[in-house]
């Protein structure tokens, strides 16, 4: 076990690494966020995805304001969730940044579609969720994006994609009894 | 497969049905969320908690505004987030309000402990996270609390709770290779 008193004068690079271990401990799905339009076509992976309200249908997707996909995301006003399903764990790792790809490549690697809202939702994810970014919170380092969702698409099935203790772990859907 | 467009003008139950749809394919690590002060004792069970930066240490907990803890957060601007582990179901569930318990009967009921800036945190949680609420942004039936904090305790073992397709599941720390 590990306490540290967090000094707000004086941020240490201890009190970082503890808060980054703690929310190495709050598992979380992992998603890969995408954009097409005017400033360009690029997605992320994301974990820090969380529902607010269902009137009408939003979530917040707060994204790094060091990303270079920050501030396409924001001119094109438009973004999708794609929720992945635990086989698509190197969608993940693609759009992590984690095997040098191109974003050209990445989406050329995987399989794609325009969606109703001509945003690139994933085939083979558990949900796509196409929405315009109604609000835009900076918080630091990140930007909390508003989005009100204009498209939903459950696929109704499919293992969930979970990270947690630094690793990728696969939720079966169906419980064993 | 179900498939839906929202229409912004018009919302229909259809369209919550599928948003909360997806959003329960949406894996969240499951949290007690607790606070103390002259507003009064409460918590509640939450899975809308989000990282938001390290600098400093801050992250988002979403409470409905229906919710009468609501309030008492806000008054008491201090909140803890207790992350469960896997054997804490039973917490998850009476702070969820499944049980009929009162929220006095609720604190008793588990072994809390006045944490170091005296909100109550949950022993065996995974960790426990103690903060100030440094702002509040209102997006429609949902208050987004944005927590900067002062305390962290991390546990670094234990099983993690995760809430996915309507039902609790435990994630394994270690995979078995």
């Amino acid at each position: 076990m590990s306490k540290i008193t967090v000094e707000q004068t004086h941020q240490t690079e201890d009190t970082k690494k503890a808060f980054r271990d703690a929310m190495a401990s709050l598992s979380a799905a992992v998603n890969v966020i995408t954009t097409d339009g005017p400033a360009g076509k690029v997605g992320l992976t994301a974990t820090a995805v969380t529902s607010i309200t269902d009137t009408p249908p939003t979530l917040l997707v707060s994204i790094n304001r060091n990303s270079g996909t920050n501030p396409v995301f924001k001119a094109n006003r438009k973004l999708a969730v794609n929720i992945l399903e635990s086989n698509q764990l190197d969608v993940a790792e693609h759009f992590a940044g984690m095997h040098r790809t191109t974003m050209e490549e990445r989406f050329e690697l995987f399989p794609f579609q325009k969606g109703k809202f001509n945003l690139p939702i994933l085939e083979g994810a558990i949900a796509n969720l196409e929405g315009t970014i109604v609000a835009v919170h900076e918080v630091g380092t990140h930007s909390l994006l508003i989005v009100e969702l204009d498209e939903i698409i459950n696929h109704e099935s499919g293992d969930g994609l979970v990270y947690f203790s630094r690793r990728f772990h696969t939720l079966p859907r169906e419980i064993e009894e």
